[in-house]
């Protein structure tokens, strides 16, 4: 089977924003509480980051768990990899992931400011600036014959969008409303008339869209 | 994560029967036209058995995919292995499941009739009169860490939740009546004293039932 580009579980507000207004250090989402959009996938069994046993394992653990089903590597913004613009003021900052980021396979950070290449436990971050097509030959590529992640944020995914380079994309709009930020859509409708979309309600009160190209 | 003993992609009717009456060599589900009841999944990507490109990549195919995903071992009952009653008249039939099964580990044959292991490319079916229990011991020691699939038929997966060894249960019921045969359920609602249900109707006419322990 061929190598997809795949978005997985990228949450936006019932008004189709991925991220607030003022995005900080301590505030990676901006004026938005992360937990607001994303408490339906903290709730499974299967989140990356859950610490404790329990957790649910109905339909949005299917998509939890599907975030590293087959995946090879991920193709992320700068502004998921860390709040800072322009020239990089200190190489030692690592960005926001940890010591054991969840990724766990090649990162591609788009940047118009290239730094040298490091790991974290077993994730390794390359940072290019280069044209989505290049990142994605690149990234398929490490993938080594899988998959690859287009893990945002909403430019990225925007970008990579018009560049009509996107298979699938899981979307789970959370039912709360946050009036401003950086904006995925006005509305899902927008992209079909390249993408089939199913509209599946989970009983959390999320609902998830899943496009895949006509 | 400790090892889940998982029933996925399990098909019923609308009125609940995983098979229908007179199982024969030629007709493994009995009365029942199998694309009747299968047919939400063979329209997917992920199908495991499609051998032409193309299929949906929506909600039914999370469920396809899900299939093989973290599972190390199967266990089934005889009658999905083949349609021979008693003593085995022949050892050169090595069952439905042609010359590279779509298991590809260890499957566990409950059987009062044991017969030699063997191999059809990487798969390897061993037969075992036993009860639910040790067999899951063998079973989860074959997986190697992993989850252990229940793949049915129906009396194999009563069998395992009379005795309360399913942690969960991904149940598609197809939009048809087949009357007679094998019956997993009169009502799904059996289950709910034990277990979590999340109900999800997918667009292609199927509902997902996801089961998970309480």
């Amino acid at each position: 089977m061929s190598q997809l580009l795949r978005v997985q579980n990228f949450t936006v507000s019932q008004d189709g924003f991925g991220s607030g207004e003022g995005q900080t250090l301590e505030r990676p989402f901006g004026h938005i509480n992360p937990m607001d959009i994303f408490a339906w996938a903290g709730a499974t069994a299967g989140w990356p980051n859950r610490t404790e046993p329990g957790g649910t394992r109905g339909l949005d653990d299917y998509f939890a768990r599907d975030f590293s089903h087959n995946i090879g590597a991920e193709i992320m913004g700068r502004n998921k990899f860390g709040p800072v613009r322009g020239p990089w003021p200190d190489l030692e900052w690592k960005g926001w992931w940890g010591d054991t980021p969840p990724f766990h396979t090649p990162v591609f950070v788009l940047t118009h400011h290239p730094r040298p290449s490091f790991s974290l436990a077993d994730t390794t971050f390359h940072f290019l600036d280069a044209t989505p097509a290049e990142v994605l030959r690149q990234a398929k590529e490490a993938a080594d014959g899988k998959d690859v992640r287009l893990g945002g944020g909403v430019h990225t995914v925007r970008e990579f969008l018009d560049a009509d380079l996107v298979d699938t994309m899981h979307i789970a709009v959370a039912p709360v409303e946050v009036g401003r930020g950086e904006r995925l859509w006005t509305s899902p409708d927008e992209l079909l008339d390249r993408f089939h979309l199913d509209t599946v309600p989970s009983p959390s009160g999320v609902t998830h869209l899943l496009f895949w190209r006509k």
